[in-house]
């Protein structure tokens, strides 16, 4: 009785293909002489979707991306498709509401090696721990109407009460496992969305009595980021104001290019993905940063399917690397992709 | 013939009448024995105005501001109003739309003094100097249908191409008198009304051919903001980005408790307050930093007033008062609302 784990691999556009190709170099390195056993089913999509069929989302994409036990998704889009009828971001979208995906799980933790690249103050960066639970499929990314005119333009703002449940409960569950404390951010003082967001946080937060709750209009948050990160654990936004906040946070430890992100739904496969861009200015040159996908891949491994030795194997590597200042041009090294790729598979080699 | 201009007061809430009372002890000092001639019109607005009148914007305010010759508005809302049936909020955004004020101009401007607070590495930080053109009178703030139903809530963000074109004629003129650099956001890779900001926003260009002009989706643009505040010059949002957006800017000064922003529309009184909230924690204690007030009265003296000498003497009042430590403790000083208020009106006097 085979238990194979299909990966479907979403592989990018522009450094896309680079830096997937050094998660697959790793996530195989890792795997070898493991009991985990998987098959990889590449699939077009993106910009990659475009160019080979005609779309950035084709429908057979989504019916085997389905049935997967994990979605890979390099960074997609980039200006080659500017003027496509449906841009490569339509294609991700489209994903993450087909697979379900409601909630963006992103870690922000800066670790003592990181504290040298952050544009913050060590006095303030330093321990900084946190996740922010972005819900993904629905809000101004999703709301209708959406219309472009000639003369206006307007989108839609929406959640309804039950999206708004279950990413507050996804958020307060992740906070029992953590430091039992939860931020809600919202906009209650201007935004009806928002104030049902703030509604339904307060009702959820009776049933977890031992989590401490506090309260950030965006506007604040975007500022609190910066003043005091190390004052939050987990933090639960609306879609939008989660993509802006989310970045924010990711720049606070300097390293961008080191750092996955997860996207759950109810039941099906969870995307693991690097939080970047696709680089167009760097595509092709063999420099892009491969941490952000070796991490990606990690996290699958450890959180798709319960793999929390060769997870920590993994990013022990991607460590080792980094102390060894063997690292891509954004990170302020001098290598390669497949030179840091190649260090971080000799190093989970060495230790076995 | 006199020539009295005429300032509406809007004193604010929790700590707004604390520094708004410094702002025009700053006023009264400064102007006395010049040519500049005011009257001050002390009007009921937001919390104040409930309390006061039962109405966070009473007509009668709108009408009286509409007069004006500027209007000076301090720090609104708090816990205490949070279940009125209006909240101060909703007067600020009403009068902000009677007055037809749809441009929020907010610069950041780190002075040498001001490195040591930021949370920023100096490396990052120092020589920053740009100004946020924020849309204030349409967007997600205006949108209608704005619903709260029990089982789901809507906002509408809409934007008019007369209203998108008018933002950015005042934002191309701005860099017109300063570095000839206009930075324009959006998120025009999902919303239909970034993708109308994007376009219009490339047609106005042309008409400014010696204008520098690049284009960031707002997630980079949080990101940008720590990774390279020197990158920029003038800043063109919408509303609800320019919230989030302008904050994380002030916040990267460190010094909040310091910046003032300015509010134009066509023709009618432009509307000076300072950027931070109301401080419920620290109202009635005597130490609310009145710098941001006095700040926002100088900028009034040269803004609508051509008085810049006399907004020169302010400023290098309240500089004065930095470099000698008197600062109240949210700048990491030791003095009251009161002592700083009287050392910058004394630096004042004794410049002349
Ligand atoms: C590419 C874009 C549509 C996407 C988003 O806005 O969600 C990206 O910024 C992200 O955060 O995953
Ligand atoms: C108080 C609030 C409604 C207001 C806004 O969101 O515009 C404030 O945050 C601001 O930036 O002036």
């Amino acid at each position: 009785m085979s238990d194979i784990k299909k990966i479907a691999i979403l592989k990018g556009d522009y450094i896309g293909p680079e830096i997937m190709a050094a998660g697959l170099a790793v996530l195989e390195a890792a795997t070898a002489g493991s009991t985990f056993k998987y098959e990889l089913i590449d699939l077009p999509f993106g910009g990659d979707g475009i160019d080979r069929v005609g779309d950035p989302l084709p429908e057979k994409t989504i019916q085997v991306a389905k049935q997967s036990d994990a979605v890979l998704l390099s960074a997609i889009g980039g200006p080659k498709w500017d003027d496509a009828t449906k841009r490569p971001e339509e294609g991700l979208l489209g994903m993450r509401s087909a697979l379900g995906l409601f909630a963006n799980i992103r870690p922000t933790h800066i670790t003592a090696a990181q504290i040298a690249r952050s544009p913050l103050k060590q006095s303030y960066v330093a321990d900084t721990d946190f996740v922010i639970v972005r819900e993904l499929t629905s809000g101004a990314y999703f709301g209708e109407p959406r219309v472009l005119a000639a003369d206006f333009a307007k989108d839609t703002m929406y959640y309804s009460t039950s999206e708004i449940t279950r990413i507050m409960q996804t958020g307060f569950q992740l906070a029992e496992k953590r430091r039992q404390h939860v931020t809600i951010v919202d906009k209650s003082n201007v935004l009806a969305t928002s104030k049902l967001w703030r509604q339904i946080a307060t009702e959820v937060a009776k049933a977890y009595p031992d989590i401490y709750v506090d309260y950030y209009y965006v506007d604040a948050m975007s500022m609190a980021i910066i003043a005091k990160p190390t004052a939050f654990d987990v933090i639960i936004t609306p879609n939008l104001f989660g993509d802006i906040l989310s970045d924010e946070a990711a720049q606070i430890t300097g390293s961008i290019g080191q750092i996955p992100s997860m996207s759950v739904g109810q039941g099906g496969p969870n995307l693991y993905e690097p939080i970047h861009g696709s680089a167009p200015d760097i595509a092709g040159k063999g420099i892009a940063n491969p941490m952000s996908m070796i991490h990606a891949v990690a996290m699958m491994l450890s959180e798709s399917f319960g793999e929390v030795n060769l997870a920590r194997q993994i990013t022990d590597a991607v460590s080792a690397a980094i102390n060894a200042q063997v690292m891509t041009p954004d990170m302020g090294g001098h290598d390669t992709t497949l030179t840091v790729t190649n260090y971080v598979i000799q190093s989970i080699q060495h230790v076995r």
